[in-house]
């Protein structure tokens, strides 16, 4: 059983999903949304992600991590913001030694839904059927569905390589440089 | 006597420089340059920079930080690189409930070389005149005098606000929002 984290980090809103993957099979732990208060400095909002992040990690025993690369369209003062939660997402899972893998959101759609054009409600609703959730509970934003759908692909991930029976060795440019 | 650690964030090289700042006369304490190991993982490289920071922020008691601002001619990959860097330094210094000021490249010239399109040799000319560093000796790289350059910008604004007897409110949009 492998216990996969998908993180969609984001400078006010960031995403988490927890599933535990097992021979071809996804269970749902937890999921939500770390939300900040907009009105503090960024430096307390960055204190407050990385306690909460330090809590999930601390009541989940997570095996691996599955991190959204980012988004090259958005422009340099969002990729600084979005960056600063990145910094500390990266910082508290490596303190854990968690192994972190990076996925485009063309990589999300394209392995959750079958396109990489895939929208943001129809990742929602493949996550629902992927992990058996009612189709009436609603996500407390797309961010958490969007967390839910990159631990999918980790697993995914996971399944496609131990069928090959290699060693996982997905790693982005990001996270090597 | 207040002791200012300015910090000149980046991916690979972040330089510092801590100053002691007291009635109009500032002396150096020590400066460098926290270089990181292009050749490993970003996640790796963001440890090894909270640790240094950790490292330094325990040996000499800082009372405030002055930080550098983007400078939003950078494109979005380097922006988000310098995020994540940036998100660690904030991270570690609120944790310590430093007080962050920031001040962009323009603010720092002005203040240090009475121009804010000032070259880089120019500012660092000037840092050494300033804290009395010998002509002769070099600096690691230019991250360590935008560094201290950025520590002396801001405290000529503790000593510009001590003269106009207030209360020293210096907060960008960036720290705010």
């Amino acid at each position: 059983m492998t216990r996969v984290l998908g993180i969609d980090p984001g400078s006010i809103r960031t995403g988490f999903g927890i599933i535990d993957y097992e021979e071809g099979s996804c269970t749902l732990i937890t999921s939500g949304v770390i939300e900040l208060d907009e009105a503090t400095a960024v430096s307390e909002r960055l204190v407050n992600l990385s306690s909460d992040l330090e809590d999930l990690l601390s009541r989940h025993r997570v095996d691996e991590v599955a991190l959204e690369s980012l988004f090259f369209s958005v422009n340099a003062q969002s990729a600084l913001k979005l960056g600063q939660a990145r910094g500390v997402i990266l910082l508290e899972c490596a303190r854990r030694n968690l192994p972190i893998h990076e996925y485009s959101p063309a990589q999300v759609k394209s392995s959750v839904c079958g396109s990489g054009r895939a929208k943001k409600e129809q990742i929602a609703q493949m996550v629902k059927v992927l992990l058996k959730i009612p189709a009436k509970k609603a996500f407390h934003t797309f961010d958490q569905a969007d967390a839910l759908a990159l631990a999918l692909t980790h697993s995914q991930m996971i399944s496609l390589n131990r069928r090959l029976n290699g060693k996982l060795n997905i790693e982005t440019e990001d996270a090597r440089k």
